[in-house]
């Protein structure tokens, strides 16, 4: 399971800060949003310099290449996770175009869900497509909207009524930087300050996630809102809520798993919620264990939270190795086995003739799991009690997550106590889906726990077949 | 000086031919044409894959990036010269894309004369700019055209009733390979055969020189005509003449330089045509010397025809390093001087105590031949007689030569005399103008040699500042 | 502070093991000792071959390179830490000669007390070196004992009488795979086995730690003794104990820091032993605080044993950025500085309004602890409390761990109130040095805590001043 | 066949040179003489940086790389050629190493003729080596003698007395920069002053050939004298000439192949030498035909020397692909086959209907040359005439030239009309061989034509196999 992207964009009128070197640091930040590809464009009066490519952000951008996109007054920065069959160059962002108003760059973080209708729809009006990305529908929905309106961001805000679907969107026009959240608002984006060395404006970012502000020295100002556009230019910052006010519904998973645990959310603290969701699971799931360590490191917080709710010792039970890249991100499934063996390995004076309780956050197709339990066991572990701080995934995403087909997703396939026999533990409990909207308590917005419930905010996209959303060109 | 661009395209029924293999060879071949980028997209019953990068065509393919293209049954190819201020990844060719009837892929030689004009009302449309270059001006008709037409070949047809100035295409549909030139047939493109493995259909290729198609061992065919758009598919080849018949003009640099001197371009030899402009210069400025010696490469053949038809014997008086990139190709002048020193070398023995006959193909800024004639005195020659196997440049071209501005053309700036003496030659004699049209003397085509003349075969693109032209979106 | 090497060998008589994978995914597990630089030596039949270079080992080594390898019974392996001065590609490890008797492969961890006087000794007599490594003048002198003696292991007993100081070795000879202790034990060395898949002998391996048998599927053995040599050759495996029986002192720091938890040296779990200075600091400075937590990754396990004792409640104080290398492998201050800002940032749910008591490994110049603290200020934190899991450096290390000079540490220049200042702590606590010995209080050797308190098990190197070592050939 | 190397080395007292940059352009100019690697060694006030790889001189120096070789007062380059089986990085050049009187480095082009009983008796001494070049013998016997002498130049002069064969050499000591050519020259090696900026001392430098001083600017001085040792230092240049006097004998295919035609050695232009074996092959073989050229490049000079001896016009007959390798650097036979079809093409309007008269400098195991042959007929030549420029191959050289063994020699299967046929050419002629010695009618020394007459100037090395001279440990 996989998040598709992380946006970011910096607006620096008094230009004291280095907006590429900025977009770096915070990209480093949101890197645990997408390892396969990340760009960097930077406006310079208007002049657009980019670069992008696949790869983590420290090998994409070296310091010459950083560079040499010269200095600017504003910068736009993506992450991108992609699914095996777009990890081509063509589909890295910020894509940047020019169109009659000027130059745009534009990142995006989610998915629409009527896609192929606008694809279709500009392909009948003679439109080409360089990508595969949902980003290129968007931006040429706003070109065309531009030519009749009197400013981008009326043009975006028109826009908005065609688009459905998932998107935090961060765009750059020759003079002006602006941030775009659906209505539901199902993926974060937040918007931050950095106080002006002179006085007059500050500067303002943006960024899928708080850590990202945090890494740049950015003061947190408030999450955009659902269906919110916000606009920065010379004069300031204004706000176009036109689209705002109905249901929204922030995608649970970014609290569960997705999410840096030293991110805000929402007013919720991403740590927190994973704490709540090992709370949870030891009252629900009660057990009579040893020691509780949780699966590093998406499975650490909730074991702490277990721990301190059930009383049982916190313990380390895992050690992954930092030099290796994390499991999903790794494409055939002979690299994951290998990847597996390797990255993470026990601790026997933790584990060794213990009954032990094992957390972590979710389960896909339980393959890993069930090699993790092995190790646990081979380690000489007495029972093995596995707690998972979500509910089971039984429904497909339409918002930008990356789950496998139901044919793949083991809670399709088998009940709680067949999947505990799968994968050997002496007893298995998952976060019941009551509770999953509770985790985020302070949150001051709706969840959307489709891949949960099967209820979405929005409908669901029309049944299409595969074949039809091929509009695939690979690009080596 | 430069030419901008070798286009290539292959279509093989049978599948029998490795057509990414041989698309890199025949770039390989037409690597002089371009060496900023180059890019090979492959067709697999409809499915395109593609790669492209800044590079030479060693470079930029490696076994396993040309092995990843895949098995096809057509290809495109494509190697770039490009301005200084274009030179980024986005620009390379050949440029793939998706519309309503499938994916297309274009490789374009040349340059459009109202480029502005359609770029404007593209935008004005609501169309969006991934380049900068005229190839997505064009492709943009060809699909806007194509929505209303039954056919690709009818879309590009229509299309070329709006685009004006030199193209040179191959074009790739999910089915189809095509090929077109403009009504002046300004840049060459000729097309081949490779004959069947099995009985049935031959194969067809398309390419700037025939020295590509030597190069995979095909078959010399015929030229594409002047305003011809030929079609390969399934069915066999056939060809639309709706735009053929006008005036053509051929660029006659093309025989004086840019072309590798083993192709045959409008059935003249480009050696031949070489030999033929040393001869008329030993006619028209006949000297008394020892020895007569080319400007490796460019010079060696015209300083031949001239030795012949002078009888002043032919010598070798200069060595230059073959692990060194062409001077046009490295941008600073800091760059350009260091070169010039280590890339010649003159050969004593040739030189010293001798009255000399100096060959070259032309003088643009006259700075690098200056370096030239001192290196050559400074080696002992009593005398320096430099003959040029073309007129004076003093016009702009606007059909793909990147020309400098007039006001670094020396032959805007001074008469001959005063080149002679700038240049510290002891005589210095251009070919005439009116001799120009006469060296490719078999060529079935008129010329165009509005660089040296002022006259072009079609009007002159209105003038335009240069910011009006300024698309730029910088990619690093 | 940082420790030099791990060092890795594998001998597979039936060949069914792929020696050079299993050397990578060992060296993988080793990469924490060592980020400089890492190579593997595959012998087939005698033949070696090598391959080694400055980088990560998956930057290093490619699929290509390690199958180029090719298939072989041994294998050595190697990474590296190297000080900034001699961070160049000559002294990368393993270093592989040819000699009269064959090829020899070594890799080698530790540091010679020794090494400018048999340096000097070797050269007086005619020696080159090609590298400015002790592992070179221990060839030397085995290669020199080797002409008057019958075997490897016996010219390496030879060679042990004259090298002194700190050595783990793992040697290579045509037919044979060796691994060498110094007397001491400064640095561990383990020995594994690997069930042979037909009857007769298993595959035996030597790793720096356990953690690389772990990652391999090799079950551990034991710990090669301080001073013993174990040669594993087609006859199977022996022991030569001459040099064994001294008084043995493992490095502390090994416990402390340097190793991986999940190792379990000489009988004693790192993670054990860390647990254990944990609960020592809580006793030995109590403090009345909300929460404990670590700097990650080297204080958590410390900061859990802390709480264990304290009863005050384990908390995620800080979430370090997975994509950024270590603080102490960057080299310049400024590139320091730019690390710790993005490589750490703190949980505001865990800190803000609490007494916290912050626990890490050591402190060496205190900059980076001073940028802590003030972080973990800037939080919120009411208190902060910092516990060091060791005593103060004050004292050289000469054994193999890269310790700054005294000028540097700052326990050198200010007593522990000063330092607490120094670093705007409320209140901070070294790990007693009476406790230091007996963190690892299952372990069966005795320790070397110079460092700490000067008295080293073996005599100082004379003072030297720094140019008469200076060996340098600079290799970029 | 292909020589192995060329080498470089300045010395700038004043330091307004840059060294390194001087011996980055010197290599290029030699780039001919090795493509496999090479490296520079820049020694500043006695420390010495250097940076060599596998690859091309502008591959393996980048303008970063260069510069962080610092400033220095001398410098050494070298570039290599590599038998296939010794492609690998720890044979690249210079060798740098440190020994008892401070650091040393070596350039080495030639072949030791007792390189076996001298490694011998070395690794009986105790001797490791890190390479199997020639070169790491030779440091240490002159290292060795160094011990019991009182400078440098002395250990050299002795260590001339023991080492047997070709040899030029370049040394870098800390504070010399010395020149050596073995007792009979075998390899060119010459001597160039470059004057100072200020009064005092030139700067020297030494180079394999005179192109390279061309191409930095510097003065050509004189040749070194066969067994001459050349001392440059702070009070200036002089010469040790107790080897000299002896008979010598310049390897004559220098004259033939290796050499550029640019450079002069021994008093006789490359050029001028090429130019009469062309006549004297067309004196001794004359022909009737129609047009004469050459294979290029090696055919071109001896093709114009042919023609102006016959009158037989000049012609251009084929094109080379500017881009792509040699063929002989080109390791693997398909590989080969391959770049033949595409690095050379013909030109019809000069062959066509033709008898034409081909020439090249050698042959060795015929297969290009059959190849080429095919190619002139398939673009209609009516008779082909081969001449070569050399006498036939049939002995092997001990000297620095990697001919192939016997039983691929073509020369030493078929007699000439055997080998006219299977080339499948009209006539074939080589040059007689009591014409080698006189194509350098000027060179002032005697020559080595060992390779066509077997009769060496000095005695074969005893026959010894393949296997007793395995050195080899692979560095992939």
């Amino acid at each position: 399971m996989q998040e598709k992207c992380g946006v970011f964009g910096i607006f620096s009128e008094d230009r004291v800060l280095d907006v590429a070197s900025l977009s770096y640091l915070a990209l480093y930040a949101l890197q645990h949003r997408g390892q396969e590809s990340c760009g960097i464009a930077v406006c310079n009066d208007g002049l657009m310099q980019y670069h992008s490519d696949l790869g983590l952000v420290p090998d994409v951008f070296s310091k010459e290449t950083l560079e040499s996109l010269g200095k600017g007054n504003m910068a736009v920065g993506h992450v991108r996770y992609a699914p095996m069959d777009q990890k081509n160059r063509a589909n890295t962002q910020p894509l940047v175009v020019r169109h009659k108003k000027g130059s745009m760059a534009i990142a995006h973080n989610g998915s629409l869900t009527n896609a192929y209708a606008l694809r279709e729809r500009l392909q009948n009006e003679g439109t080409v497509f360089h990508t595969s990305n949902d980003t290129e529908i968007i931006i040429n929905i706003i070109t065309k909207k531009r030519i009749n309106t009197s400013s981008i961001e009326e043009a975006i805000c028109e826009a908005m009524k065609e688009i459905e679907g998932a998107y935090s969107l961060v765009i750059m026009s020759p003079s002006k930087l602006i941030a775009v959240r659906d209505k539901c608002g199902f993926r974060p984006l937040c918007m931050g300050k950095i106080k002006s060395h002179k006085e007059g404006t500050p500067s303002y970012v943006f960024a899928s996630e708080s850590c990202a502000l945090d890494s740049i020295g950015a003061e947190y100002v408030r999450d955009i809102e659902p269906g919110e556009i916000v606009v920065i230019d010379k004069k300031g910052q204004r706000s176009i809520k036109t689209h705002c006010g109905q249901k929204s519904g922030i995608c649970v998973f970014e609290y569960i798993y997705f999410a840096r645990p030293d991110s805000v959310i929402e007013n919720m603290s991403v740590h927190e919620a994973r704490l709540n969701a090992g709370a949870f699971l030891a009252k629900e799931h009660p057990v009579d264990a040893d020691v509780v360590f949780g699966v590093p490191d998406s499975g650490l917080d909730a074991a702490l939270g277990f721990s301190r709710e059930s009383k049982i010792p916190y313990g380390v039970g895992f050690i992954k190795n930092r030099y290796i890249g994390r499991t999903f991100i790794q494409p055939t499934q002979e690299e994951r086995d290998k990847a597996v063996r390797i990255k993470l390995n026990t601790i026997e004076s933790t584990i060794k003739d213990k009954k032990v309780v094992l957390i972590d956050d979710s389960i896909v197709r339980g393959t890993t799991m069930r090699r993790i339990v092995r190790l646990v066991r081979e380690t000489g572990a007495k029972q093995v009690h596995l707690r998972i701080s979500s509910p089971p995934f039984i429904n497909p995403c339409y918002f930008g997550t990356d789950i496998s087909s139901r044919e793949n997703l083991i809670s399709c396939k088998m009940n709680t106590s067949q999947i505990c026999e799968y994968l050997g533990a002496d007893s298995l409990g998952f976060l019941p889906l009551e509770h999953v909207g509770k985790i985020a308590n302070n949150a001051k917005c709706g969840f959307c726990d489709g891949c949960f419930t099967g209820k979405y905010p929005i409908p669901e996209p029309e049944k299409i077949t595969k074949s039809k959303y091929d509009y695939k060109i690979g690009v080596i």
